[in-house]
């Protein structure tokens, strides 16, 4: 056995190493009897004492032994590989790769649609948010105050369900701001809506459990309902949401409802209090639960909110599910649950085995927020600007589109949905596709049958007015384009994308 | 209809809840004509604009309803309850609650084990690092620089597989420290080993697939696997780790074998590579993974750490995971797995629908820390600091207890495992309740069977060494009132608490 030794380099720890390869790679057998450290310390004109070190560093590793007497060799117990010749077994990939039903389901599915972001200069993907908006100076220091609060304590294992000063500020805030009663031990912190749904569908549903979701639905509800191979049943919405009246019979046995009352996602529409309680009476006859996902429910800009269903709830039937991610930012990943009395136990336990708690320094900071008054007085700010932005929306669609345009969903959250007329729905793809070429960033809406022209989703969140302006200018050229092409009745030419 | 209006608080604020709830309540049935808005404001003496905004609101929301010419009533489109003269419908905790089958069995575990940190003065229990260790100055000015470059830029949706610079930070210490030669495009970040367990389980394992797991084993884990409904197929721990000749017959199918080979949860055996050869080739001739749990394996004081299985493993099989919460703090909720080619996107998807990803802000500081070469001098330091814990711990238990005690799993990692000789195995829930009156937390162990005596895990890396030497002392007065029980052969009483 020859050792290949680099003096520019340690050389222990090439020797460590190319023995240790011989070995495993079954170069050198089991039960052969290695050269003497003396000797191979000779031969490669190294110090005894570096062999010494390096035999005993494998000696204790179990791949060399010794035996009085007779020497040192290489350990009798390494396994023989059972393909003979092989020095390695097949790279694995060679195999199917066996999946769980979880994952073979999962793995047909689209997850592309949760990618957010595309860095367009315009971007009205919903999920974006201003970093102008985000309350960086109080949230800095919040942060270092609580830092220093925490100076000398560790960061230990936290309570699963969440800070309790965030759940009781949390209490105190979804109270005043949407009359909500819950006390502390019913709100569970989460790691955004999507652990809330992923949490709901573990603890209520099985494989073929019936869930009735929304039709069009927020595709990140749709895609984990799919995955956990629950059958689907879409109820349709209109401009005001979910129809209760087109909710299955009672006896159906639905598990769960997934619900966005105060905003429908995608297409806008705010459920008025009589389907809500529609809902509710439906939801305590047919014994199911309700998780409603009130992700943007913040920004309203035409008349005062609708309370949310768990504020109508009396029968302990709705799971409410809120997030900071249209508030302060998505990236900190945080989110909190109401849930009925009978439902902390189940869902708790569930967290914990998923990742025992969300993580605390955010918890405390948000927590800190809420107390001192901030976040209140940063939602009426970005509510303000908010509506800012929406109103230039809507008035720079309807300045350049005027009556080709039809606008749906403007009244509360942080989206809405256009459709233009002229442009047949199945070249909505075509078109945001085009629109991405020109820097603009819009997104291809699924929704209901029935209504011509193509229809996207706008987010404006993300953007200032002025940019806000130019980007539906620019919008403009894109459909202009294929209203001549519709016109020509063939596949035209884009106009040239701008720079 | 009488409204009850307090003159000292907002008017309109009363006179809109007040209706509302008339509604809700069905005090008032759908399609009452309700009084004008002048004829209402008379009669409470408020101005008339109050009411007027009120009803405004209230139509708005659907509670109510104009007829041209008629007046203002209660919307007609308001459900009926079905249960004629109830007000609301009966709570729901009446009912059975409906779980899923995952929740069902949840329900039947005892989670207790995974709440960790007692508050105890002498708190030996596992899981506990110290607030001293924690580079509290480093991490704050990295999150300050992180916090400034991030000014202006939002918090948008990250990568859900982990920030690509935490990532490639990983890749290059895992290079180094452990002998893992990853891409960063198998890399994923986790919120702490809960989460990777939880998703390999999802990823790889149904309802009645078997799971080889230690014996005795991690609760965090053997819970998870109850949970998802595996059929467990424990394999019994000797002082190396898990013994490969106990493995099941390859022909078993099974799906995953979880294993914390460089320090064994709780027994703190260190596998030897044999051992891990035999596993490995096991694994490969059963088409098994194996979930690698390497949770403390920064920590060895014997010997140079043996490589861990994904440094040997030649055929993709194993999944790594490994965590910030011994090295730095566990309430970071910080992890990361390096996944075999085959199971990134997996893995990938099923951590998108679980909660998208791991909050971004710990993810740059921890990447920040590796890059700038503080996390493994830092890693050096908590080396050498719980080196001497452990000494202190290993010199205090053999002074106390001299033969009485036998010590295991002291090589590596923040815990080592007692069992007094003279005190029946039957007795150790009640000993480490009596150590807690005293201010010392242990952890009553559940190991294999042979070998006589109570047994306990003791972790050591929250106590600087003071309080383990006074911990110690006061654990010994405990443990000989219950030799004194025994001797006596019945139940003693015990020394009286310290207070």
């Amino acid at each position: 056995m020859m050792l290949h030794l680099d003096r520019e380099a340690p050389l222990q720890h090439q020797i460590y190493d190319q023995l240790k390869h011989a070995i495993l790679s079954r170069r050198i057998k089991g039960g052969t009897r290695l050269p003497s450290s003396r000797a191979l310390a000779d031969r490669h004109g190294v110090s005894r004492n570096t062999v010494l070190i390096v035999y005993e560093q494998l000696l204790a590793e179990g791949y060399l032994e010794t035996r009085p007497g007779a020497g040192t060799f290489i350990g009798r117990s390494m396994p023989e590989l059972k393909e003979s010749g092989a020095q390695y077994p097949e790279p694995r990939s060679a195999r199917p790769v066996r999946l769980s039903r979880y994952s073979e389901r999962l793995s047909g599915l689209d997850v592309s649609t949760l990618n957010r972001g595309t860095g367009l200069r315009y971007s009205f993907n919903y999920g974006s948010v201003s970093a102008a908006d985000f309350p960086a100076d109080i949230w800095r220091r919040l942060l270092l105050r609580e830092i220093r609060r925490r100076a000398g304590k560790p960061y230990l294992y936290e309570n699963p369900q969440g800070l309790p000063e965030l759940r009781a500020a949390l209490a105190d805030y979804l109270h005043r701001g949407r009359w909500i009663d819950a006390r502390p031990e019913q709100i569970l912190i989460v790691n955004g809506s999507q652990q809330a749904i992923d949490l709901a569908l573990r603890v209520l549903v099985d494989p073929n459990s019936a869930v009735v979701v929304e039709e069009p639905c927020y595709s990140g509800a749709r895609l984990a309902c799919e995955a956990m191979g629950a059958r689907l049943l879409p109820v349709p919405v209109d401009a005001d949401g979910l129809d209760p009246a087109l909710l299955p019979p009672v006896e159906t046995g639905v598990r769960l409802a997934y619900v966005t009352p105060s905003h429908q996602f995608p297409t806008g529409g705010v459920m008025p209090a009589a389907r809500r309680l529609a809902l509710l009476d439906w939801a305590t006859r047919a014994g199911t639960y309700i998780l409603e996902d009130d992700y943007d429910s913040e920004y309203r800009y035409e008349g005062r909110p609708v309370e949310p269903l768990q504020a109508l709830d009396r029968a302990g039937q709705v799971i409410y599910s809120g997030t900071v991610s249209k508030v302060l930012a998505p990236g900190l990943r945080l989110g909190y649950m109401v849930l009925p009395p009978d439902l902390v136990q189940p869902f708790l336990r569930a967290k914990q085995l998923t990742d025992r708690h969300t993580a605390s320094l955010e918890q405390a900071v948000f927590a800190h927020l809420i107390r001192d008054g901030h976040f209140e007085r940063h939602l009426r700010r970005t509510r303000r600007r908010n509506q800012r932005r929406r109103d230039a929306l809507l008035a720079a669609l309807t300045t350049a589109f005027g009556t080709e345009v039809e606008i749906a969903g403007a009244k509360a959250g942080l989206h809405l949905v256009v459709r233009f007329r002229g442009i047949s729905a199945t070249l909505a793809a075509s078109v945001a596709e085009a629109a991405a070429q020109h820097s603009v960033g819009i997104t291809a809406a699924e929704v209901r049958a029935g209504g011509d022209g193509a229809s996207f989703v706008m987010g404006y969140a993300g953007l200032d007015e002025a940019d806000i302006r130019q980007g539906v200018a620019l919008l403009r050229e894109v459909v202009q384009s294929f209203h001549r092409r519709s016109q020509r009745g063939r596949g035209g030419r884009l106009s040239k994308p701008v720079p």
